[in-house]
């Protein structure tokens, strides 16, 4: 039994010099957590955006790393630094999916639910695949290091997963339109279900490689990862609802029992995917947006204001302590720098992947939206300008070091690190003057009356006293091929969930009747509390 | 960098495979918890005291366990359930340590103080020596397994730290006498923080025997590392005190830093203790009695309401977890059974040494209190038998199973876990009863009028509205030989201590002065989230 406990894995001294190790290294943590929150908020405080949270945090994990390397420290202490893909899967990712489908307001989110959905799951699928494409391209010409196809596309899934912390954080510092805010949210908050779903596939394809699987059946395992999960996740969150409608917990002295339960479900979720082989991360997604527009509304109002709370601490505290983490690991591994231009490619590379992502997207979204809901050219832009790379495309790749062959992995992992490095603190740190420069930001007049204008299109049931309203689509004469029909008509049947959700789910699984502003005043609070 | 990772050491399989098998673990762990907290909650319900939450999850631990052993489950998601003293020293614990100290009620704690730390300090050490040495004797006399000397002190420390959870939560819902309350919880949790130092002490003295230390040396050691972890504790209490009256974080938006840092205050003592190869125990209990009394009071009104109910859940599911965590691996462990012998005599020792315990206390105790404050034998007969055994001594035998040559250590284990099972669950199971039987239970007239005049005599400054009033020993006459004086001037020094608090330290460390409802009010809550 002594041979599988989950305890460091270093030399066992005695326990008491272990316990004191793991106290330093926990102690340090503490301490560049509440560091990073401090400084976070001093440069909040005086409006400087040059260095966001995640950057400091990132660069105090990254300096803290350097100088335990360089003072060589004890490995028992640095293994409490060493970043664990499982530890970040299990127990760090968690808490800030679900707070990002938790937080996510249901109006600008089920209005642009079409755009977001084509440019997370399409995008990331093209994005995924012109990377992969390019980066064996120039394998193949000797341009950079070869790869085997397959593992090219793994890198293309694992590096288009872009992180939202930073850009969001800056939105919302910042106050940019709305609907720009809601497609650069969703976006990044599906896109690493995706991400992650994509890299599994091709990991899988990889490891079965002899056995000759079809295109075909790819394509079918994955769509069987993407919607079980999601139903796995929608059907925890349906099952919460029902229990808060009539367990009958909202009394007083029972506010911790209610608390509890609510706090486990997500998590209960996550494993639920995870244990049935599916990907936990769009199950809690989905649980996420599920029990806060079903669940939550059955809570007492105590618990309501604490589980909010809650959530967004839990959350607020693993961001920033991925990005701690990262920083300190990447000060701390082993690199291959050997490949110096597959790092140059890759960035070049992942730009030009995106570019074909965001711009062919808004493209196809343009195509069916009437004249005055099209996405402008700057918000495309913005969108193709946020897409920095964290902490999901940084475990994918130490994933991949296992994953893969000695060297290729390694290779992977370095130039993953790289990108993110770079990214986060260059885009994180011009995104402001960025979003200045394309004129997206501030609550000017023109964003602002761009905003209720957009608003009014789409968006039916959350706040409409007339019932249900039939989308108006102005530009709707200008032309009439098949293909925009038929884009249009999956626009009309988000419309008629919404009307759906408003006679049906709602009525059932919580303990309100169409009671509109308790409805509103619900949701009204989720900006506050939102992702950064 | 590979070979010291913090994963489970199990056969390294695909990651997949892996992670898959941690979600199947760590979601029979949260069912696990949902059904713990839904049973406990529907036995409170139907007032039924003879399985009281503790012992429920510790059944369904060991249900769960004996389950997954006879259907042969794979040892990559057993591996997810054997209980690490690391994962819980250094996880479990702090919180529901810090929980205690925070949630203690100041009024009748700091009038039993002196009460409280004899049985804690003096109790604990007079029953682990009696425990040790009976131990010794029958291993001697060859009645039982025969230990070392020094491992005999070891097993009497380790066998000494009682567990509060499951007596307490009894204690609250019949309603007892405030004083008995607060001894019992007093006594076991500061007991906790004894009992494990003078462990550690003793494992020292063990793998120093041969550069033959004095018994003096020990006992120094022993007081270093108690009086250094109490004041690293206290010391970041204050320092987290004066940080929130001085940081002005009390504003509206601020809410989530301000929650996020204190969150972060009571982890980092116990880090720091541990980093300093001090008591993290010791150090937590008495941040969380200093956080409580001044730090909380510079909290805004909101963010006072989500500690209290953040700390209060994250103690609840650790506490929890630990019974089921505890069943789930005894009943998965191999156990030597071989020593039968030594399980029952150790029962009847501890039983035996508990009794040394409580009534030389209680004597000494009798000896300085006036007549109307004694404490009363029915008091003393609850206060012996509401010694059970929970984690505490389990974590602590499973450490010995590593400090201890071979078979020694699995001897202490085996009994240790019979008892801390048969504690729970009949001394668990009986506590109602027995406590109605002695007559100290339930809110009639006799144990009211006791409590108010009891109350009125040594506690001071938390509710007097005529200032600082020197405490009035009726029975001071009666005797006056020097001892006795001994002992009152020292309660007295706990009186002159709560003066200076409420004058000096009160006003310096909080933002309040002299403004007697709110402090009040402050501390009159916390009975409602007490440790149970």
């Amino acid at each position: 039994m002594e041979d599988m406990r989950i305890s460091p894995a270093v030399p066992r001294g005695s326990p008491a010099k272990e316990q004191q190790a793991a106290g330093v290294g926990i102690l340090l943590q503490i301490m560049m957590l509440v560091l990073s929150f401090v400084l976070g908020h001093v440069l909040r405080r005086h409006r400087f955006y040059y260095l966001p949270e995640a950057s400091a945090s990132l660069l105090i994990g990254l300096i803290v790393g350097a100088l335990a390397n360089i003072s060589n420290t004890e490995t028992s202490i640095r293994a409490w630094f060493n970043f664990h893909e499982e530890f970040f899967f299990l127990f760090l990712l968690p808490p800030i999916i679900f707070q990002s489908g938790f937080s996510l307001q249901p109006k600008p989110f089920f209005s642009n639910f079409g755009a977001i959905v084509t440019f997370a799951i399409f995008g990331t699928f093209v994005a995924s695949v012109v990377t992969g494409i390019l980066v064996y391209l120039a394998g193949v010409t000797y341009l950079i290091y070869k790869l085997p196809f397959v593992e090219c596309l793994m890198f293309g899934a694992l590096i288009s997963a872009t992180d939202p912390v930073t850009v969001l954080s800056i939105f919302q510092e910042l106050g940019t339109d709305v609907n720009l805010y809601a497609l650069v949210f969703g976006e990044s908050v599906l896109n690493d279900a995706m991400a992650i779903s994509l890299y599994r596939t091709m990991s899988l394809v990889r490891s079965n490689m002899s056995s000759g699987q079809n295109f075909f059946m790819v394509v079918v395992r994955f769509l069987e990862t993407f919607v079980g999960s999601m139903s796995a996740g929608v059907g925890v969150g349906f099952t919460s609802a029902l229990l808060f409608k009539y367990a009958g917990l909202d009394i007083d002295n029972l506010q911790n029992l209610e608390c509890c339960l609510f706090v486990l479900f997500p998590y209960f979720s996550y494993m639920l995917a995870e244990g049935l082989g599916l990907s936990g991360i769009v199950s809690i997604l989905f649980t996420g947006i599920v029990m806060k527009h079903y669940s939550f509304s059955n809570l007492s109002d105590k618990s309501q204001k604490f589980v909010s709370a809650f959530f967004h601490l839990i959350s607020s505290l693993a961001e920033t302590f991925v990005f701690i983490y990262m920083g300190f690991d990447i000060a701390m591994e082993q690199h291959s720098w050997s490949h110096i231009g597959f790092i140059f490619f890759s960035i070049l590379f992942i730009g030009i992947a995106r570019a074909a992502n965001v711009f062919s997207c808004a493209y196809l979204v343009n195509l069916v939206r009437p004249a005055h809901r099209k996405i402008p050219m700057k918000h495309q832009k913005a969108l193709w300008y946020s897409g920095l790379r964290g902490a999901m495309a940084f475990a994918l790749a130490l994933q991949s070091v296992h994953d893969l062959p000695e060297g290729h992995g390694q290779t992977i992992f370095t130039a993953t690190t790289a990108i993110v490095v770079l990214t986060v603190l260059l885009i994180g740190g011009s995104t402001g003057t960025m979003l200045e420069a394309l004129q997206v930001v501030g609550d000017d007049h023109d964003t602002l009356g761009e905003v209720s204008h957009a608003l009014s299109g789409e968006e039916l049931s959350f706040d409409t006293n007339n019932g249900y309203r039939a989308p108006t689509y102005e530009g709707e004469s200008s032309s009439g091929n098949r293909f925009k029909m038929k884009l249009k008509e999956l626009s009309k049947s988000t419309a008629s969930f919404t009307a759906f959700d408003k006679n049906y789910l709602t009525p059932f699984f919580t303990s309100q009747n169409g009671d509109e502003d308790e409805h509103d005043e619900l949701f009204g609070d989720s900006r506050g509390g939102g992702y950064g």
